[in-house]
């Protein structure tokens, strides 16, 4: 038999050392909402990115004069431009600017990942773009998980679910333990989709907030085909 | 509504910092083998076992004379008395003794959750009892998976679904994402367990060790109705 490439499911960031191999792509998934809102600016025309880890940094770069997104919690931080709503994204004024962004998940994921062969970001917003490109690289593959506050999430090990099983119906991929959980995951929730939300913690979080709009638009599918990749600290479109 | 309790998934040991709480109870885990190799010491007459992290404590235990067992990467420490197959603790020269046991997952997720309010040893061989005496508890429930270095181990994350099936039946516990996440990937097992055992890294690597009389025992259920619980450095039967 010939042997295929891996795709492995990283649940939470405080586990990649443990996942870290050379040579692998590494896609940051923050379905609700780092990476959707990412993509949502990429799509509506921002250069570039710069994710940051601290609220110090992103305090830094507001002090240049940066346009900043800044959220903890769900909650966008008071004096910032952007929270982490793709919504909140979709505005002219971000069209060819540099908007810096820290999250409570997502930008540590990136955080943790960076010295990777490559960071790309993923969400179900820009779903088939990415699986396309993945199966053409000849990589193995590592799906990183934001989660939540370093604990399992839901929605983001759905999601690597469900790139899983777009990777391993070309036939080119194996599977890890990780991702082969996230698949038979994402299969279940496929089948009880109202139960999954009801139960999904971050999910509850939001929509007390008022965000169930959010919700649908982050687990929309193919909103861009736009992958943003990391280059350096900057993330930029893919080329 | 009333505040239910909580059961909550760590899937790695090296997460377990991030899941830790006071005053809830800890289920350790590693189906493949050693919990399963556990509950089969205590029901063939083991006394106490004192479950060490490293092979340098387990070759001083030898040294002064106990009866070790000593396990890494599934296979027996060359000059111990057992590996973790429960087959070679299904022996009369157990009985009554202190046995020591250091296994490449399992006792190492021990020594991450020993300063836990209680620790007890779960495996398919003793989901019955471990259930119902988890339900009479009032307490908030930690299923803590022993993985494979520090990665997420399917075999455990099933189990830890199955357990959570159980105890949200009884209508007395809310899952955190961690046990939503085994519970749907437990469901979807049941669905086809054939599948699963044919992808499990762990199962591969012990069915060509010529292991599958181990993983069929380790995969059946109530073959005791025993809990170790953990007593300073010391498993003993829970009264």
């Amino acid at each position: 038999m010939e042997k295929k490439l891996v795709v492995d499911t990283c649940l939470s960031p405080q586990l990649y050392p443990v996942y870290h191999r050379e040579d692998v792509i590494v896609v940051i998934i923050d379905v609700l909402r780092a990476t959707s809102a990412m993509c949502t600016a990429f799509e509506f025309g921002v250069e570039k990115m710069i994710p940051v880890a601290s609220l110090e940094e992103a305090q830094e770069y507001k002090n240049k004069g940066f346009l900043v997104g800044a959220e903890r919690n769900g909650i966008a931080i008071e004096g910032f431009d952007f929270g982490n709503s793709p919504y909140s994204y979709m505005s002219e004024k971000i069209k060819g600017q540099t908007v810096v962004i820290s999250t409570t998940n997502g930008t540590q994921a990136i955080e943790a990942a960076k010295n990777a062969y490559q960071v790309v970001v993923g969400a179900f917003t820009n779903i088939t773009a990415l699986c396309e490109w993945l199966t053409q690289q000849n990589k193995n593959i590592l799906l990183l998980c934001s989660g939540w506050k370093n604990k399992l999430n839901l929605e983001d090990s759905v999601f690597a679910g469900a790139v899983t099983e777009r990777l391993i119906k070309t036939n080119l991929f194996q599977t890890g333990d990780g991702s082969l959980a996230a698949l038979f995951l994402y299969q279940q929730t496929q089948k009880s989709q109202v139960k999954f939300f009801h139960n999904s913690s971050h999910s509850k979080r939001l929509a007390a907030m008022g965000l169930k709009k959010d919700i649908k638009y982050c687990f929309s599918l193919d909103k861009t085909k736009i992958i943003p990749v990391l280059q350096g600290k900057y993330l930029v479109k893919l080329a």
